[in-house]
């Protein structure tokens, strides 16, 4: 017979509870804000675990040969990635918890924490890193390992050993059966000059949708769906390119409605990614002006020079621009509509 | 000279990051969500700490015997009332990571975790109970104790031993000199009847203010504000009534605008704990709808009848029944209006 | 060739930012903050109109006579009932800006609106009307009736002449194959009791997960799902129930996903509401305390009663009390498993 | 006698929900979704309204010579500033009503709104030129105006002829008696140095607070404070600063809570106007991608361009780069902490 579970055991809060030690209370300086300081980050801390525990869930799946449509993988996959979005959308509300934390009241103990930083927040770092973020992508990178102990370097080496989300969404991509699979193809008819080809006919349709100033669209669109040597340096192949495209204009037949949503949810993602960096350089820039950070950084330059580059799924919301009206997209071979669909009507 | 410092170090993450320890896991049964069951009850004890750290520096405030306006004294406290409202909203929107879990996620492991329970909290029962809820005016209060260790029932005894902040409010309120004090009010000029003492003036006023249907407000104001007997079962005393209404009705006033935000903030702070109480039943009843709880309660009927008992400053909010329209509040005498303002003009 | 478009006069400003006409400027009383008042109303009349379109567009989906799972109609119904969602969640966030208004400042024009009253928002008894909530089963039904002109009333009475969602629903989850069709359970083999019906074998799994305290859950499972007398009352018939509740329970399979997801949204609608109502009602409280409503209504009384009797959808929230752990579920016969599932594999 | 009020007469419903015309039923094309877009955009215009409302009373408070601290002016200020924070902040989590709806949807009808824009909107204009945006430091100027009819060009030179928010605020602090009256500086004691002068005290107790690296911010010091040439482009006087200052430094005594709140939600308001730029942008991007916008401009990269010009209060955050530590701070002379504080003690 099971033990009884006692709330305050199960959830191990003798060590929860016993892990804050305000380095004030050391020195013997009043400051009472540093325990928020230290429970907020551990909150945040809390959170990038679950993050990292889903995470690991869902490259467990994409880490199969074969993701079955008719399992339950693919819905796991996109439902995971949804907590992480909402758990991504509480970590930037929570910022308003540290935004009570007045200038002057982080002064009292701000440089009794130095060189600490966020920058050695090392399961952040690993969130980045599974999703796509290498190491040698990063925004001032020497900076960046240069605050890591050995401990963390190492697992930050390890972690990007493994394939990333992005890589195996690529793989996943190619995989896809629907956009390229001649066979499926037969009987098309082209809405867009004489060909038989779906794609041709689609870049058809494409160019007359263009307004002007747009025209530089077309030799993107060549670039990123069919030239090879174009995509030597991007993570999608120009046949993954053409698949994810594939899911958004045809994202109302059922099998490719999670699809649809995986792409999506992981721009959300980044999104949410990107204006928690933004609002967390916004309080940074209130909090200490242009002083230097307590790890020696310049704080706010870094955030926002990190801000662009650090977009992992730029590749994907790109595809947004190859986009046409929804009534002039190709209508699909009767044979291949039914094989998005369900076999019981 | 001081050690470096390291944020991993600081923030002690090897206590943090070691906590969790799933009851599926050693049942060797797959539940993914167990984790983030765990991880958010963590995250909502982290929060409680906080909040008891500033309420723990509000009633050491409030305990002097004598807060002084020059001093940062109010400012803090409301201050820090204000940090406790906007971490319980952050709290309340966490509900919404716990409502990504689906019951059915929930049952993988919801029986391994008998009989915990939520009430078995006690940190979340120390802030209802520095904040002024009686054990004894808890609903089901029996059952409330009988889940409890002995420890955890000691930890309460001794927290309510102490005063809480709304008596503590009441001694303030009561030690207030302007509402009550007639050497200020000498020169008084009825705006109401004949008398020159400003409450008959502001009752005749508060008469004339009510509509139909509200004339039994006139006997709730003669008790509220003058009848000792009635008091004797309540928080606040009627001079306290007086002080606190006094402050609502000429918040304007420099010397009055940070009691006012005083009383707002607790009513917020109320108004937030309902809101969690309120849409953490909703989210009990969708979980597990009539089953009964992991602690065998009823589940959503005691979240419910918690709701309407716990409200901890209903005296405050009662007295916003009682105001009347600006345009017809009995002007102060000048004397009096000056000694609730700065010294500098 | 089409007329330019102009941002103002497409959206009609000369309307909607003329149309703001205090009843204090009317008789020359200085009451800054009624703009406000009229403003966040308009506000929420915009939402309910778009509230009110999404309504229409999913109810005339559900009217067909026939849902064809490979057509986009279900995936449409879900993802406007998602945006019905989003926007009430503004809707409830929004009420932090009418909180800024304090109960003086009301006081300088309430009695000015006599008797108005949100009572009044005829859109907002339309939403609640096409979502299923019928006059009927209204609490204070005379006093709401009392409220409304002549034409109001009658647009209510020919809303609810119309099907609403909730019977709509109904209809639909009785056309469900799966959960009832002899035909597709072929084959099947109780994992409890001898017999190779499937309610049956569920039923007597669900007997043995109930732990002590719960087995009138047992007399209420046959009701719910097999006693025709019982429903008589009710929205859903024991059909439909069963289908609703195969759906919860079989979720993972391709075909129920989109079913499994409007269900839920159902719900977390019948919540946001039952969210804004409760809001709503403790915003009242704090504003008018114990007075009277503008509308002649006790105010915070109303709303409270509302609260229990108001929810739409409780009959589905109640199916959560019959799940029974994943891994405890008949496992479906190989060839329904099929016609679960997508055409491609 | 008044006539009775009733709700939808109050409200003018007739005018607001009779303004919805969506192109595309002109048309005679399906585009559920343009309603959508109609209405979110109907009420951002009704909340910039209620903005110019709020703004409109700060101004002509401002505008009075003096400011009377004993009068209600600052505090009416302040809690107008919030409000409009509070809206703000609801206009943020409004475009997550925006987010529902999808590329494909947007195309339905994206390409009949040319060239209409949201660069037309021109209250939202006037809300920026009221604070102090003016249009010559716009990004893009010329491209802005090319987009306004001459009626509106005409509206925002009229608002640019009035003295905006943070010229009214220079002119406020410059007025300030306490951080430069000689009068109330006797007796100072210097901390730092021999000198009596408090600026030259702080000065060097600032320099010796800064760290490596952070040399150069003691010429910015000298300029910000002293150089009355380099204020020659900016808003904020060198007297200005330094009142600025010296309110962030000793905001907890009672005189100067409420210029420090005032400061601080000047701030607040620029950020979020700044998070609204910054998501609409992300949403723009994810929308159209790198197309060209319906107004003809690029879209995404005129949004970001402005994120980095169009900070109004830029000069305020950055005096938070020049606190020093609060136990450093010089004491003030007992005479000069009487005056900035209560008459009554």
């Amino acid at each position: 017979m099971r033990k009884d579970v006692y709330y305050g055991e199960y959830l191990q809060l003798q060590k929860i509870l016993d892990a804050q030690y305000p380095e004030s209370d050391k020195e013997g300086i009043d400051a009472h804000d540093e325990m928020l300081f230290i429970i907020i980050h551990q909150s945040y801390e809390l959170w990038f675990k679950q993050i990292i525990h889903e995470l690991k869930s869902i490259h467990s799946i994409f880490k199969k040969n074969e993701i079955n449509d008719n399992s339950p993988d693919l819905y796991q996959v996109v439902h995971r990635l949804k907590r992480i979005g909402t758990i991504l959308d509480v970590a930037v509300h929570q910022l308003s918890i540290m935004e009570t934390m007045t200038p002057l009241d982080f002064l009292d103990f701000r440089n009794l924490l130095r060189p600490a930083s966020g920058f050695q927040s090392i399961q952040f770092k690993i969130v980045e890193a599974m999703l796509g973020l290498k190491l040698e992508h990063r925004f001032g990178k020497e900076y960046y390992v240069s605050q890591l102990n050995a401990a963390d370097k190492e697992t930050i080496r390890l972690t990007e050993e493994n394939t990333s989300v992005i890589e195996e969404l690529n793989k996943w991509l190619e995989r896809m059966p629907f956009a390229d699979d001649n066979g499926l193809w037969e009987g098309f008819k082209a809405s867009h000059g004489d060909g038989n080809n779906f794609w041709q006919d689609y870049k058809l349709a494409y160019k007359s949708s263009l307004t002007h100033g747009e025209t530089e669209n077309v030799e993107r669109f060549e670039k990123l769906f069919f030239d090879k040597d174009f995509v030597a340096d991007r993570r999608f192949s120009n046949k993954a390119n053409r698949a994810a495209l594939f899911i958004m204009l045809y994202r109302d037949y059922p099998i490719l409605q999670l699809p649809y949503q995986l792409l999506n949810q992981l721009l959300e993602i980044d999104e949410l990614l990107s204006l928690w960096r933004y609002r967390h350089m916004n309080m940074v820039h209130r909090m200490i002006g242009m002083r230097v950070g307590t790890g020696g950084s310049s704080g706010k330059d870094y955030l926002k020079s990190a801000l662009d580059k650090h977009y992992i799924f730029a590749e994907i919301a790109e595809l947004n621009s190859f986009l046409i009206e929804r009534r002039n997209l190709p209508a699909l071979p009767i044979d291949l509509e039914k094989r998005l669909g369900f076999v019981h009507q």
